[in-house]
């Protein structure tokens, strides 16, 4: 009797949340475009900021963002009954679909789906301390993170972690900066050389260049760099924006790797046997579970003094990453282990859910893609994924769209169709590409895949 | 029916939390000694760093903190059976007591008190986005949370809000990198001078240097501080680390300020009518509320380009804040207020709570201090508390202790007692001063204010 009173309650709670869920949901989606807009100018904003002129340049920009964002809140109001509900008025010509950023919503309703499973409870005493595990490197290091992050590579089989050093981060970007911080000498003469292949993460950058340090310094195209200098490469793979798999390319002898693997996951990409191996690994739930919002990143660090300084980093930076989102993260990585575990079939894995949302949404986009002549997609080679036993190409958080013919500026020329991407100069490539978001809610996606084949030179 | 199981229910959890908590202490007391020494020697390893031979001085630093570590630990384990229970063995000659770092687990008992009034519920779909509040200079700020801080500066009168603009932070520190990267000019042909009085928070020469930016760099003393250079000058105040109500000491006409708030709260300081009104005020919820593992602060900003530029700082630094820790946060900030608000006799305000234990403290420090010739404490004149009516002196979180007579370097002095504090010249003042943390666990107090009389020079 005790347990189903239990049970009936948690069961009204759920049904509460999901309900409250739908009420955010229809205030939120109307935003979410105006959103990525405003932070998509705080990327250009950025840029701005290292390169120099700040304050009159940030003015400028200041009242021309207005503009764009108070005409384009008015056009998204307008639309606000399509946002609500996957209806769209007039064909949704009138729909602004904002692709610039990797915001993972796409996840969510894997996440409504176990409902209370993934649900973390916590006591207003819990986590007080600055502290989490004082025996580690990294002492702000929750051990349930550990615990729940060791076991999911094991299942999935995309990084080796015996011996390994962890460093949590606040997100990936946090460890990208703790990396090049720790890799870097801090009595050299001159900057150390930051370098990746083009195209590159957009942010790369600007994380190395915005406080302008002495410490390091961006060098660009990992294929340009010919100096006879000590330098880091950054190794993305999949990469990020095209998807590709990566190896480095300089193979100086004076070079230190970083490999940012947050898309090694086998709803991206066939995870291949031996596990990755290298140095520093760098892993983030923002890609792999959708948890953007709890900034939670990881690095595997083969050198102790290296994670040391890593953590040095944080300390100064941050003192340390939420331990309530950590908590939460182990929680989640869990219950992600435990699905791939559990042979219950009306119980889908959380990978097998992701591979056939991205597989499905990958098929629909070259579809549209081959009814223009507009466009073209990158292709990708088969291969069989060592976790799942499936033979297929890259499935890519990101399309690396190319406009075909004599379209020069790709990111404008859609924009002009209501299409928000991330033009392929900010990645160190050409204008003719750009990045588009394959991780938003479905309604989004498939407005944007009906759009596409209707856009006329 | 249904209520009393689902009560009974919710009793069982939270007795079983406070079990784990118990069994958690237990575990965990008997190592903070040793974190905050490993992290104590993270500090000078930090020093070490921006000073310039990183990896020589840290590989040396490295093996004497070996050294000391394991040492250390092997003491500390001696003494698990004082750290497990409040009795101490031999008079505690043997233990150990780190006030090194102002870890806030005093709080925690008022918050065990508290139950599940104060307990935050997570699901696994909730949050996952990066975005909060577009419509907000702060895109990633939770709206739960700037309601939560607005009306407890309400309630408290320690910060005008009125027409501010709020920017959430991984804890205040990265909000006073976000500020003094705002407020330094990118196209400055010299970094900005960034100054604060001695003694000044022993992190800010290291979060100011740590990657040798081109944008500021520490000029030490204000009161030293005589260049016609632009300045940031911080005041923090009441100050870390004597306690004492600052003011900007400069004056230059070039200056910006910067009023690190953090102790200004009714437990440390008596509240003063009008509420603050400067242009960039930072708070934080480690030493406010002591949940420090949560890593939640926030800057109240009159000028909305500065509230702009701090943004970025934290969308380059970290893609936002925490979700889950603002959520929690603003829960926390909630139940604070809500116990300022209860006339319920029974229910004891936050505020009560924390100054009554600040008040004890500081009575059983002075009484152990003038036990001795040895040790001097500043001397505070009391003021009437807005908030609370009471008139009193300052009850800092930090206690600014002098060695009196020949001793030199209290910090060594103390240490040779087992009694680690952090030494005066990290303030930038003289070493016969050191820092001693008040917000520690009671039977640490306890031990610490029973040992201090019993030392002999």
């Amino acid at each position: 009797m005790a347990d189903f009173m239990f049970v009936l309650k948690n069961f009204l709670l759920v049904s509460l949340a999901m309900n409250m869920c739908l009420i955010w949901k229809i205030n939120y989606d109307d935003e979410e475009t105006l959103s990525s807009k405003w932070s998509s100018w705080g990327n250009l904003q950025q840029k701005f900021h290292f390169h120099g002129s700040c304050f009159n340049g940030e003015k400028n920009n200041g009242r021309v963002e207005e503009a764009q964002v108070s005409s384009k809140r008015t056009e998204i109001l307008a639309t606000t009954s399509y946002v609500a509900s996957t209806v769209v008025p007039d064909g949704g010509e009138s729909v602004v679909i904002n692709l610039d950023h990797g915001d993972p919503t796409m996840y969510e309703n894997f996440w409504k789906q176990k409902g209370e499973k993934t649900t973390v409870v916590t006591s207003g005493w819990q986590h007080i301390s600055y502290f989490s595990d004082v025996k580690n490197v990294c002492w702000f290091l929750e051990p349930e993170l550990v615990t729940a992050v060791t076991r999911l590579h094991k299942v999935v089989g995309n990084a080796v972690t015996e011996g390994r050093h962890m460093v949590v981060g606040t997100g990936s970007s946090q460890l990208y900066q703790a990396a090049i911080f720790a890799l870097s000498p801090h009595n050299a003469s001159t900057p150390m050389n930051v370098v990746s292949a083009a195209p590159f993460y957009s942010s790369y950058p600007l994380m190395t260049d915005y406080l302008k340090s002495g410490l390091h310094k961006w060098a660009g195209d990992a294929h340009k760099f010919n100096k006879e200098e000590p330098y880091i490469e950054l190794i993305t793979s999949p990469n990020n924006p095209d998807g590709s798999s990566r190896q480095d390319v300089v193979r100086g002898h004076k070079g230190i790797l970083i490999h940012d693997l947050a898309y090694y996951w086998p709803q991206y990409t066939p995870i291949l046997s031996p596990p990755p191996d290298y140095d520093i690994m760098l892993f983030t739930v923002s890609k792999s579970t959708g948890h953007a919002g709890s900034r939670i990143g990881w690095a595997l660090v083969k050198d102790r003094e290296v994670a040391k300084k890593m953590t040095t980093f944080i300390e100064i930076n941050t003192i340390g990453v939420s331990k309530d989102s950590q908590i939460r993260a182990a929680k989640i990585l869990q219950a992600v282990s435990d699905s791939c575990d559990n042979d219950d079939d009306d119980d889908e894995s959380f990978f097998d859910y992701s591979y056939k949302l991205m597989e499905k949404r990958w098929k629909k986009i070259r579809e549209a893609v081959d009814k223009t002549r507009l466009f073209s997609l990158p292709d990708f080679s088969p291969e069989t994924c060592s976790f799942s036993g499936r033979t297929f190409g890259q499935l890519p958080a990101f399309a690396w769209l190319k406009c075909e013919g004599d379209v020069d500026d790709c990111e404008s020329f859609l924009r002009k169709n209501k299409i928000y991407t991330r033009g392929g100069k900010h990645f160190g490539a050409s204008m003719k590409y750009v990045r588009i978001s394959m991780l938003c809610r479905d309604s989004e996606f498939e407005v944007f895949t009906e759009r596409l084949p209707t856009i006329v030179s």
